[in-house]
Protein backbone atom coordinates (compact mmCIF):
# COMPACT_ATOMS: atom_id res chain seq x y z
CA UNK A 1 0.00 0.00 0.00
CA UNK A 2 1.63 3.30 -0.91
CA UNK A 3 1.64 5.90 1.62
CA UNK A 4 -1.42 8.54 1.22
CA UNK A 5 -3.53 6.03 -0.68
CA UNK A 6 -6.97 6.53 1.04
CA UNK A 7 -8.05 2.87 2.08
CA UNK A 8 -11.36 2.16 2.04
CA UNK A 9 -13.63 0.38 4.90
CA UNK A 10 -15.32 -2.89 5.25
CA UNK A 11 -18.15 -2.49 7.37
CA UNK A 12 -20.01 -6.20 8.63
CA UNK A 13 -23.35 -4.44 9.72
CA UNK A 14 -25.77 -6.42 11.91
CA UNK A 15 -29.59 -5.76 10.61
CA UNK A 16 -30.91 -7.46 13.70
CA UNK A 17 -34.21 -10.08 13.23
CA UNK A 18 -35.82 -8.92 10.22
CA UNK A 19 -37.79 -5.41 11.33
CA UNK A 20 -36.46 -2.77 9.76
CA UNK A 21 -36.88 -0.22 12.80
CA UNK A 22 -34.89 -3.18 15.04
CA UNK A 23 -31.64 -1.91 12.97
CA UNK A 24 -29.72 0.39 14.96
CA UNK A 25 -29.50 3.34 14.15
CA UNK A 26 -25.84 3.10 12.86
CA UNK A 27 -26.95 0.36 10.84
CA UNK A 28 -29.32 2.16 9.02
CA UNK A 29 -27.05 5.19 8.98
CA UNK A 30 -24.44 3.18 7.43
CA UNK A 31 -26.80 1.13 5.27
CA UNK A 32 -28.62 3.96 3.23
CA UNK A 33 -25.37 5.61 2.82
CA UNK A 34 -23.58 2.95 1.46
CA UNK A 35 -22.15 3.09 -2.39
CA UNK A 36 -21.30 -0.49 -2.06
CA UNK A 37 -23.58 -3.09 -0.50
CA UNK A 38 -22.57 -7.01 0.03
CA UNK A 39 -24.87 -9.58 0.80
CA UNK A 40 -24.63 -13.23 1.20
CA UNK A 41 -27.48 -15.38 -0.28
CA UNK A 42 -28.72 -18.42 -2.07
CA UNK A 43 -28.39 -18.63 -5.77
CA UNK A 44 -31.38 -18.41 -7.05
CA UNK A 45 -32.98 -16.53 -4.12
CA UNK A 46 -33.38 -12.68 -3.59
CA UNK A 47 -31.56 -13.00 0.23
CA UNK A 48 -32.96 -12.51 3.68
CA UNK A 49 -30.36 -9.70 4.63
CA UNK A 50 -30.86 -8.30 1.34
CA UNK A 51 -34.93 -8.25 1.84
CA UNK A 52 -34.59 -6.35 5.31
CA UNK A 53 -33.02 -3.28 3.28
CA UNK A 54 -35.60 -3.12 0.56
CA UNK A 55 -36.15 0.70 -0.17
CA UNK A 56 -33.57 1.72 1.80
CA UNK A 57 -30.88 1.59 -0.60
CA UNK A 58 -29.03 4.89 -2.43
CA UNK A 59 -30.49 4.64 -6.25
CA UNK A 60 -26.57 4.66 -7.26
CA UNK A 61 -25.67 1.52 -5.12
CA UNK A 62 -23.29 -1.15 -6.24
CA UNK A 63 -24.84 -4.51 -5.19
CA UNK A 64 -22.24 -7.44 -4.59
CA UNK A 65 -24.64 -10.94 -3.97
CA UNK A 66 -22.55 -13.48 -2.93
CA UNK A 67 -24.39 -17.07 -3.75
CA UNK A 68 -23.44 -19.86 -1.87
CA UNK A 69 -22.21 -22.63 -3.56
CA UNK A 70 -24.90 -25.38 -3.78
CA UNK A 71 -23.35 -27.91 -0.82
CA UNK A 72 -26.71 -29.84 -0.37
CA UNK A 73 -25.18 -32.90 -1.95
CA UNK A 74 -22.11 -32.65 -0.08
CA UNK A 75 -22.48 -34.23 4.19
CA UNK A 76 -21.18 -31.11 6.35
CA UNK A 77 -18.08 -33.30 7.91
CA UNK A 78 -17.25 -34.08 4.29
CA UNK A 79 -13.28 -32.39 3.87
CA UNK A 80 -15.01 -31.63 0.32
CA UNK A 81 -17.86 -29.54 2.14
CA UNK A 82 -15.22 -27.13 3.94
CA UNK A 83 -13.28 -27.23 0.97
CA UNK A 84 -15.65 -25.57 -1.17
CA UNK A 85 -17.09 -23.06 1.33
CA UNK A 86 -13.12 -21.83 2.00
CA UNK A 87 -12.72 -21.29 -1.70
CA UNK A 88 -15.94 -19.58 -1.90
CA UNK A 89 -15.54 -17.42 1.05
CA UNK A 90 -11.76 -16.80 -0.65
CA UNK A 91 -13.17 -15.44 -3.74
CA UNK A 92 -15.58 -13.25 -2.34
CA UNK A 93 -13.29 -11.95 0.59
CA UNK A 94 -11.17 -11.11 -2.12
CA UNK A 95 -13.46 -9.05 -4.39
CA UNK A 96 -14.14 -7.02 -1.52
CA UNK A 97 -10.59 -6.17 -0.40
CA UNK A 98 -10.17 -5.12 -3.92
CA UNK A 99 -12.94 -2.61 -3.42
CA UNK A 100 -11.04 -1.41 -0.22
CA UNK A 101 -8.06 -1.46 -1.99
CA UNK A 102 -9.35 0.89 -4.48
CA UNK A 103 -10.33 3.52 -1.60
CA UNK A 104 -13.70 2.46 -1.42
CA UNK A 105 -16.14 1.60 1.95
CA UNK A 106 -18.27 -1.68 1.53
CA UNK A 107 -21.25 -2.40 3.70
CA UNK A 108 -22.02 -6.13 4.02
CA UNK A 109 -25.25 -6.88 5.35
CA UNK A 110 -25.34 -9.42 8.09
CA UNK A 111 -28.11 -10.73 9.26
CA UNK A 112 -28.72 -11.02 13.35
CA UNK A 113 -25.52 -10.07 14.91
CA UNK A 114 -22.21 -10.52 13.04
CA UNK A 115 -20.18 -12.50 15.50
CA UNK A 116 -23.15 -14.46 16.65
CA UNK A 117 -23.16 -17.61 14.29
CA UNK A 118 -22.88 -15.35 10.99
CA UNK A 119 -21.73 -16.29 7.60
CA UNK A 120 -19.70 -12.53 7.78
CA UNK A 121 -17.23 -13.80 10.34
CA UNK A 122 -15.72 -16.14 7.78
CA UNK A 123 -15.11 -12.69 5.60
CA UNK A 124 -13.76 -11.21 8.60
CA UNK A 125 -10.95 -13.47 9.45
CA UNK A 126 -9.81 -13.20 6.09
CA UNK A 127 -9.74 -9.27 5.62
CA UNK A 128 -9.12 -8.19 9.24
CA UNK A 129 -5.21 -7.72 8.54
CA UNK A 130 -5.52 -6.14 5.20
CA UNK A 131 -7.95 -3.49 5.46
CA UNK A 132 -9.84 -1.95 7.55
CA UNK A 133 -12.92 -3.79 9.07
CA UNK A 134 -15.74 -2.69 11.50
CA UNK A 135 -18.28 -4.43 13.21
CA UNK A 136 -21.40 -3.20 14.42
CA UNK A 137 -23.86 -5.09 16.25
CA UNK A 138 -26.93 -6.28 16.62
CA UNK A 139 -29.96 -7.56 18.30
CA UNK A 140 -30.31 -11.12 17.44
CA UNK A 141 -32.85 -13.41 16.71
CA UNK A 142 -33.02 -15.01 19.91
CA UNK A 143 -33.91 -12.04 21.99
CA UNK A 144 -36.42 -11.09 19.01
CA UNK A 145 -37.94 -14.56 19.74
CA UNK A 146 -37.97 -14.35 23.11
CA UNK A 147 -39.82 -10.69 23.08
CA UNK A 148 -42.13 -12.83 20.27
CA UNK A 149 -43.03 -14.98 23.52
CA UNK A 150 -44.52 -12.29 25.56
CA UNK A 151 -42.31 -14.09 28.50
CA UNK A 152 -39.01 -12.98 29.98
CA UNK A 153 -36.28 -15.61 29.02
CA UNK A 154 -33.89 -15.23 31.87
CA UNK A 155 -34.52 -13.74 35.74
CA UNK A 156 -31.91 -13.48 38.69
CA UNK A 157 -29.51 -16.31 38.32
CA UNK A 158 -30.43 -18.33 35.48
CA UNK A 159 -28.22 -19.78 33.19
CA UNK A 160 -29.38 -19.46 29.81
CA UNK A 161 -27.74 -22.31 27.40
CA UNK A 162 -27.75 -21.55 23.42
CA UNK A 163 -27.99 -25.06 21.86
CA UNK A 164 -28.09 -25.82 17.70
CA UNK A 165 -30.71 -28.13 16.12
CA UNK A 166 -27.85 -30.36 14.57
CA UNK A 167 -26.78 -31.71 17.49
CA UNK A 168 -27.14 -34.93 18.36
CA UNK A 169 -29.93 -35.85 20.39
CA UNK A 170 -28.24 -37.20 23.39
CA UNK A 171 -26.27 -34.49 23.93
CA UNK A 172 -29.35 -31.74 23.42
CA UNK A 173 -31.26 -33.98 25.79
CA UNK A 174 -28.04 -33.69 28.57
CA UNK A 175 -27.54 -30.02 27.97
CA UNK A 176 -31.15 -28.92 28.03
CA UNK A 177 -31.57 -31.02 31.49
CA UNK A 178 -28.67 -28.86 32.94
CA UNK A 179 -30.01 -25.64 31.92
CA UNK A 180 -32.49 -22.92 33.35
CA UNK A 181 -33.13 -20.72 30.53
CA UNK A 182 -32.77 -22.71 26.97
CA UNK A 183 -32.19 -20.82 23.19
CA UNK A 184 -32.28 -23.55 20.42
CA UNK A 185 -31.25 -21.60 17.27
CA UNK A 186 -31.43 -23.66 13.54
CA UNK A 187 -34.56 -25.43 14.28
CA UNK A 188 -36.07 -26.62 11.10
CA UNK A 189 -36.33 -29.66 10.12
CA UNK A 190 -34.51 -30.71 13.76
CA UNK A 191 -37.60 -30.00 14.87
CA UNK A 192 -38.52 -33.50 16.06
CA UNK A 193 -35.58 -34.06 17.39
CA UNK A 194 -35.37 -31.25 19.39
CA UNK A 195 -38.57 -32.07 20.93
CA UNK A 196 -37.36 -35.23 21.68
CA UNK A 197 -35.17 -34.20 23.49
CA UNK A 198 -36.76 -31.44 25.57
CA UNK A 199 -39.02 -34.30 26.53
CA UNK A 200 -35.98 -36.83 27.63
CA UNK A 201 -35.60 -33.40 29.75
CA UNK A 202 -38.67 -32.75 31.20
CA UNK A 203 -39.21 -29.21 29.48
CA UNK A 204 -40.97 -30.17 26.94
CA UNK A 205 -44.31 -28.61 28.52
CA UNK A 206 -42.20 -25.46 29.14
CA UNK A 207 -40.72 -24.53 25.54
CA UNK A 208 -42.01 -22.19 22.96
CA UNK A 209 -41.82 -22.58 18.87
CA UNK A 210 -40.89 -18.86 17.59
CA UNK A 211 -41.07 -18.81 13.87
CA UNK A 212 -39.88 -15.48 11.77
CA UNK A 213 -39.30 -13.20 14.82
CA UNK A 214 -40.02 -9.46 14.66
CA UNK A 215 -41.35 -10.19 10.98
CA UNK A 216 -44.88 -10.08 9.72
CA UNK A 217 -45.30 -12.99 9.87
CA UNK A 218 -44.32 -13.92 13.57
CA UNK A 219 -45.59 -16.56 15.21
CA UNK A 220 -45.48 -17.65 18.79
CA UNK A 221 -46.32 -20.94 20.16
CA UNK A 222 -46.00 -23.54 23.07
CA UNK A 223 -44.13 -25.84 21.57
CA UNK A 224 -47.12 -28.63 22.15
CA UNK A 225 -49.30 -26.75 20.63
CA UNK A 226 -47.56 -26.91 17.33
CA UNK A 227 -48.31 -30.15 16.17
CA UNK A 228 -45.47 -32.08 13.41
CA UNK A 229 -45.34 -29.16 11.49
CA UNK A 230 -41.89 -28.45 9.62
CA UNK A 231 -40.55 -25.35 11.27
CA UNK A 232 -38.71 -22.96 9.38
CA UNK A 233 -34.51 -23.17 9.97
CA UNK A 234 -34.53 -19.84 11.77
CA UNK A 235 -37.27 -20.61 13.57
CA UNK A 236 -35.92 -20.83 17.43
CA UNK A 237 -37.04 -23.13 20.38
CA UNK A 238 -37.26 -20.82 23.75
CA UNK A 239 -37.54 -22.37 27.32
CA UNK A 240 -37.91 -18.93 29.86
CA UNK A 241 -36.12 -19.53 33.19
CA UNK A 242 -37.68 -19.48 36.33
CA UNK A 243 -35.55 -18.05 38.40
CA UNK A 244 -35.59 -14.85 41.30
CA UNK A 245 -38.32 -12.82 40.85
CA UNK A 246 -39.24 -10.47 43.72
CA UNK B 1 -62.21 0.89 32.53
CA UNK B 2 -65.06 2.33 30.96
CA UNK B 3 -66.01 1.80 27.42
CA UNK B 4 -63.99 4.23 24.74
CA UNK B 5 -61.76 5.70 27.42
CA UNK B 6 -58.72 5.66 26.00
CA UNK B 7 -55.74 3.77 28.13
CA UNK B 8 -52.22 4.54 27.32
CA UNK B 9 -49.83 1.67 26.36
CA UNK B 10 -46.10 0.96 28.23
CA UNK B 11 -43.44 0.46 26.31
CA UNK B 12 -40.36 -1.11 27.77
CA UNK B 13 -37.49 0.14 25.54
CA UNK B 14 -34.15 -1.49 25.23
CA UNK B 15 -31.46 0.69 24.87
CA UNK B 16 -28.87 -1.91 24.35
CA UNK B 17 -25.34 -1.46 25.30
CA UNK B 18 -24.76 2.43 26.29
CA UNK B 19 -23.94 3.86 22.95
CA UNK B 20 -26.91 5.79 21.71
CA UNK B 21 -26.45 5.16 17.98
CA UNK B 22 -26.31 1.28 18.67
CA UNK B 23 -30.09 1.87 19.99
CA UNK B 24 -32.97 0.40 17.75
CA UNK B 25 -34.91 2.91 15.15
CA UNK B 26 -37.36 2.26 16.68
CA UNK B 27 -36.07 2.42 20.28
CA UNK B 28 -34.75 5.98 19.07
CA UNK B 29 -38.20 7.37 17.63
CA UNK B 30 -40.36 6.05 21.00
CA UNK B 31 -37.71 7.47 23.01
CA UNK B 32 -38.15 11.00 21.24
CA UNK B 33 -41.59 11.06 21.22
CA UNK B 34 -41.86 10.13 24.35
CA UNK B 35 -43.90 12.33 27.13
CA UNK B 36 -43.58 10.56 29.73
CA UNK B 37 -39.95 8.56 30.31
CA UNK B 38 -39.18 6.12 33.01
CA UNK B 39 -36.23 4.63 34.52
CA UNK B 40 -34.28 3.21 37.25
CA UNK B 41 -31.43 4.53 39.21
CA UNK B 42 -29.78 4.21 42.09
CA UNK B 43 -30.64 6.71 45.15
CA UNK B 44 -28.39 9.68 44.32
CA UNK B 45 -27.13 8.63 40.98
CA UNK B 46 -28.27 9.90 37.51
CA UNK B 47 -29.06 6.59 36.15
CA UNK B 48 -27.39 4.68 33.39
CA UNK B 49 -30.51 4.31 31.78
CA UNK B 50 -31.30 7.92 31.86
CA UNK B 51 -27.56 8.82 30.82
CA UNK B 52 -27.99 6.82 27.58
CA UNK B 53 -30.87 9.10 26.02
CA UNK B 54 -29.54 12.66 27.68
CA UNK B 55 -29.89 15.35 24.60
CA UNK B 56 -32.80 13.10 23.37
CA UNK B 57 -36.13 13.88 25.08
CA UNK B 58 -38.70 16.24 24.96
CA UNK B 59 -38.02 19.15 26.23
CA UNK B 60 -41.51 18.92 28.05
CA UNK B 61 -41.18 14.88 28.56
CA UNK B 62 -42.12 14.51 32.36
CA UNK B 63 -39.33 11.83 33.95
CA UNK B 64 -39.94 9.54 36.43
CA UNK B 65 -36.72 8.18 38.13
CA UNK B 66 -37.67 5.08 40.01
CA UNK B 67 -35.14 4.45 43.02
CA UNK B 68 -33.79 1.46 44.18
CA UNK B 69 -34.42 0.75 47.65
CA UNK B 70 -31.24 0.89 49.36
CA UNK B 71 -30.72 -3.25 49.95
CA UNK B 72 -27.02 -3.36 50.80
CA UNK B 73 -27.41 -4.25 54.43
CA UNK B 74 -29.77 -7.36 53.40
CA UNK B 75 -28.26 -10.48 52.31
CA UNK B 76 -29.77 -11.65 48.77
CA UNK B 77 -31.39 -14.93 50.14
CA UNK B 78 -33.12 -13.08 52.81
CA UNK B 79 -36.77 -12.74 52.34
CA UNK B 80 -36.73 -9.63 53.61
CA UNK B 81 -34.23 -8.49 50.65
CA UNK B 82 -37.35 -10.26 47.63
CA UNK B 83 -40.05 -8.26 50.40
CA UNK B 84 -38.49 -5.08 50.08
CA UNK B 85 -38.17 -5.13 46.21
CA UNK B 86 -41.31 -6.62 45.66
CA UNK B 87 -43.16 -3.38 47.60
CA UNK B 88 -40.78 -1.10 45.61
CA UNK B 89 -41.73 -2.80 42.53
CA UNK B 90 -45.65 -2.46 42.87
CA UNK B 91 -45.18 0.95 44.21
CA UNK B 92 -43.79 1.64 40.98
CA UNK B 93 -46.01 -0.62 38.81
CA UNK B 94 -48.60 1.63 40.43
CA UNK B 95 -47.44 4.84 39.27
CA UNK B 96 -47.42 3.42 35.85
CA UNK B 97 -50.44 1.54 35.82
CA UNK B 98 -51.82 5.30 37.27
CA UNK B 99 -50.33 7.10 34.23
CA UNK B 100 -51.32 4.15 31.50
CA UNK B 101 -55.43 4.20 32.61
CA UNK B 102 -55.22 8.28 32.39
CA UNK B 103 -54.76 7.43 28.50
CA UNK B 104 -51.32 8.44 28.26
CA UNK B 105 -48.34 6.81 26.72
CA UNK B 106 -45.03 5.70 28.88
CA UNK B 107 -41.42 5.10 27.52
CA UNK B 108 -39.86 3.01 30.58
CA UNK B 109 -36.04 2.86 29.53
CA UNK B 110 -34.23 -0.34 30.01
CA UNK B 111 -30.41 -0.87 29.94
CA UNK B 112 -29.65 -3.46 27.15
CA UNK B 113 -32.56 -6.17 26.12
CA UNK B 114 -35.54 -5.65 28.70
CA UNK B 115 -36.28 -9.46 28.57
CA UNK B 116 -32.76 -10.63 29.51
CA UNK B 117 -31.95 -10.04 33.27
CA UNK B 118 -33.49 -6.68 33.27
CA UNK B 119 -35.55 -5.03 35.96
CA UNK B 120 -38.35 -4.07 33.65
CA UNK B 121 -39.18 -7.87 33.72
CA UNK B 122 -41.00 -7.23 37.09
CA UNK B 123 -42.70 -3.96 36.32
CA UNK B 124 -44.29 -6.27 32.86
CA UNK B 125 -45.15 -9.17 34.91
CA UNK B 126 -47.18 -6.48 37.50
CA UNK B 127 -48.86 -4.29 34.33
CA UNK B 128 -49.17 -7.03 31.47
CA UNK B 129 -52.73 -7.90 32.42
CA UNK B 130 -54.10 -4.46 33.26
CA UNK B 131 -53.08 -2.15 30.41
CA UNK B 132 -51.35 -2.45 27.02
CA UNK B 133 -47.54 -3.52 27.61
CA UNK B 134 -45.30 -3.01 24.50
CA UNK B 135 -41.41 -4.06 24.61
CA UNK B 136 -38.99 -3.51 22.09
CA UNK B 137 -35.58 -6.08 22.12
CA UNK B 138 -32.09 -4.54 21.67
CA UNK B 139 -28.49 -5.05 21.47
CA UNK B 140 -27.74 -7.15 24.06
CA UNK B 141 -24.32 -6.12 26.75
CA UNK B 142 -22.62 -9.42 25.79
CA UNK B 143 -23.36 -8.55 21.99
CA UNK B 144 -21.08 -5.30 22.25
CA UNK B 145 -18.52 -7.11 24.66
CA UNK B 146 -18.11 -9.79 21.97
CA UNK B 147 -17.63 -7.31 19.27
CA UNK B 148 -15.29 -5.29 21.55
CA UNK B 149 -12.46 -8.23 21.37
CA UNK B 150 -12.72 -8.47 17.75
CA UNK B 151 -13.14 -12.03 17.68
CA UNK B 152 -16.36 -13.50 16.38
CA UNK B 153 -17.93 -16.13 19.47
CA UNK B 154 -19.66 -18.70 17.83
CA UNK B 155 -19.03 -20.85 15.12
CA UNK B 156 -20.45 -23.77 13.17
CA UNK B 157 -22.44 -25.80 16.01
CA UNK B 158 -20.88 -24.13 19.35
CA UNK B 159 -22.37 -23.92 22.54
CA UNK B 160 -22.98 -20.80 24.02
CA UNK B 161 -23.29 -20.63 28.02
CA UNK B 162 -24.16 -16.93 29.82
CA UNK B 163 -23.55 -17.25 33.89
CA UNK B 164 -23.23 -15.20 36.19
CA UNK B 165 -20.44 -13.99 38.23
CA UNK B 166 -22.73 -14.68 41.35
CA UNK B 167 -22.65 -18.26 41.24
CA UNK B 168 -20.17 -20.44 43.19
CA UNK B 169 -17.18 -21.19 41.84
CA UNK B 170 -17.36 -25.07 41.83
CA UNK B 171 -20.85 -24.69 39.83
CA UNK B 172 -18.48 -21.56 37.68
CA UNK B 173 -16.12 -24.29 36.74
CA UNK B 174 -17.87 -26.92 36.14
CA UNK B 175 -20.43 -25.07 33.17
CA UNK B 176 -16.99 -23.45 31.77
CA UNK B 177 -15.63 -26.70 31.34
CA UNK B 178 -18.85 -28.10 29.51
CA UNK B 179 -19.19 -25.31 26.76
CA UNK B 180 -17.67 -24.07 23.74
CA UNK B 181 -17.99 -20.63 24.05
CA UNK B 182 -19.00 -18.75 27.13
CA UNK B 183 -20.17 -15.04 28.73
CA UNK B 184 -19.77 -14.07 32.32
CA UNK B 185 -22.21 -11.25 33.43
CA UNK B 186 -22.18 -9.54 36.54
CA UNK B 187 -18.60 -9.88 36.99
CA UNK B 188 -17.91 -6.69 39.02
CA UNK B 189 -16.54 -8.02 42.65
CA UNK B 190 -16.66 -11.55 41.62
CA UNK B 191 -13.60 -11.64 39.18
CA UNK B 192 -11.26 -13.22 41.40
CA UNK B 193 -13.77 -16.12 41.71
CA UNK B 194 -14.45 -15.91 38.20
CA UNK B 195 -10.98 -16.07 37.32
CA UNK B 196 -10.08 -18.72 39.73
CA UNK B 197 -12.65 -21.05 37.55
CA UNK B 198 -11.65 -20.11 34.50
CA UNK B 199 -8.46 -21.49 35.67
CA UNK B 200 -9.93 -24.88 37.11
CA UNK B 201 -12.04 -25.66 33.49
CA UNK B 202 -8.70 -24.76 31.96
CA UNK B 203 -10.01 -21.73 29.73
CA UNK B 204 -8.62 -19.08 31.61
CA UNK B 205 -6.02 -18.47 28.89
CA UNK B 206 -8.84 -17.84 26.46
CA UNK B 207 -10.53 -15.08 28.29
CA UNK B 208 -11.33 -11.32 27.94
CA UNK B 209 -12.52 -9.20 30.04
CA UNK B 210 -14.56 -6.21 28.90
CA UNK B 211 -15.54 -2.88 30.51
CA UNK B 212 -18.00 -0.45 29.46
CA UNK B 213 -18.48 -2.55 26.12
CA UNK B 214 -19.43 0.09 22.97
CA UNK B 215 -19.05 3.11 25.29
CA UNK B 216 -16.28 5.85 25.17
CA UNK B 217 -14.09 4.19 28.05
CA UNK B 218 -14.52 0.44 26.35
CA UNK B 219 -11.48 -1.54 27.50
CA UNK B 220 -11.17 -5.32 25.70
CA UNK B 221 -7.93 -7.50 26.94
CA UNK B 222 -7.17 -11.07 27.55
CA UNK B 223 -8.09 -11.57 31.06
CA UNK B 224 -4.57 -12.85 32.09
CA UNK B 225 -3.32 -9.05 31.61
CA UNK B 226 -6.00 -7.33 33.27
CA UNK B 227 -4.27 -7.66 36.96
CA UNK B 228 -6.12 -7.84 39.85
CA UNK B 229 -7.92 -4.43 39.67
CA UNK B 230 -11.61 -4.42 40.91
CA UNK B 231 -13.77 -4.83 37.47
CA UNK B 232 -17.23 -2.53 37.19
CA UNK B 233 -19.93 -4.59 37.87
CA UNK B 234 -21.60 -4.24 34.17
CA UNK B 235 -17.89 -5.82 32.88
CA UNK B 236 -18.66 -8.61 30.57
CA UNK B 237 -16.09 -12.03 30.51
CA UNK B 238 -15.97 -13.72 27.50
CA UNK B 239 -14.50 -17.16 26.33
CA UNK B 240 -14.73 -17.44 22.20
CA UNK B 241 -15.85 -20.51 20.76
CA UNK B 242 -13.47 -22.73 18.72
CA UNK B 243 -15.78 -24.17 16.18
CA UNK B 244 -16.05 -24.98 12.59
CA UNK B 245 -14.54 -22.03 10.37
CA UNK B 246 -14.40 -23.21 6.89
Amino acid sequence: MSVGRKIGTIHGVGLGPGDPELMSVRADRLVRGAAHVAFFRKAGRAGRARAIVEGMLRADASEIAMEYPVTTEIPLDDPAYAACLSEFYEHVAARLRDIALAGEDVVVLCEGDPFFYGSFMHLYTRLKDDVPVTVVPAITGMSAAWTATGIPVTWGDDVLTVLLGTMPEAELARRMGDSDAIVVMKVGRNLPKVRAALETAGKLDRAWLVECASMDDETAVPLVEAGNRAAPYFSIVIVHGQGRRP
